[in-house]
């Protein structure tokens, strides 16, 4: 799997997502109006990750999902993870 | 929302349950084969979280399904939390 590039990481930081201390992942919270939102989002993210056989780490409290994103065969992010990250802003 | 009794809450510890340190709250684990199977589980156990207005602070990577059960209301355990930690064993 190919490291995400560094113009890829701009454009991910830019639009929200932001880097985890200590690793290299990206972090995002997203917010919804209520639980049924919240994992509406959460069902159709993880249908999506199955297809591209690439998974989040995420948590839910009611209407907060919170998601990091990196690839353990690559040490760190690659361009699996900007794919997921482009596709979860697009489903929230 | 009723407390939990002390019954109820030796019940869930025999039941693989934890007490979560520093809070009056319950944790387990769940293993999963992959990852379909942990996410089937999560969308079963929203729907039955709804219903019973009662939702669990929970996190998921791949097969594994960290669940923490707390009602903010009571400040701490009740019944509620007996009953979705129940439904949760269940449906595992």
């Amino acid at each position: 799997m190919t490291k995400l590039s560094d113009d890829a990481r701009s454009a991910l930081l830019e639009n929200g997502w932001s880097m985890v201390e200590g690793r290299d992942a990206i972090h995002k919270t997203f917010q919804f109006k209520n639980f049924v939102e919240a994992f509406g989002f959460m069902t159709k993210a993880a249908i999506w990750a199955e297809k591209l056989n690439h998974h989040p780490e995420w948590s839910n409290v009611y209407k907060t999902v919170e998601v990091t994103l990196t690839t353990h065969d690559t040490g760190g992010l690659s361009e699996l993870d900007g794919k997921l990250a482009a596709k979860l802003d697009q489903l929230a």
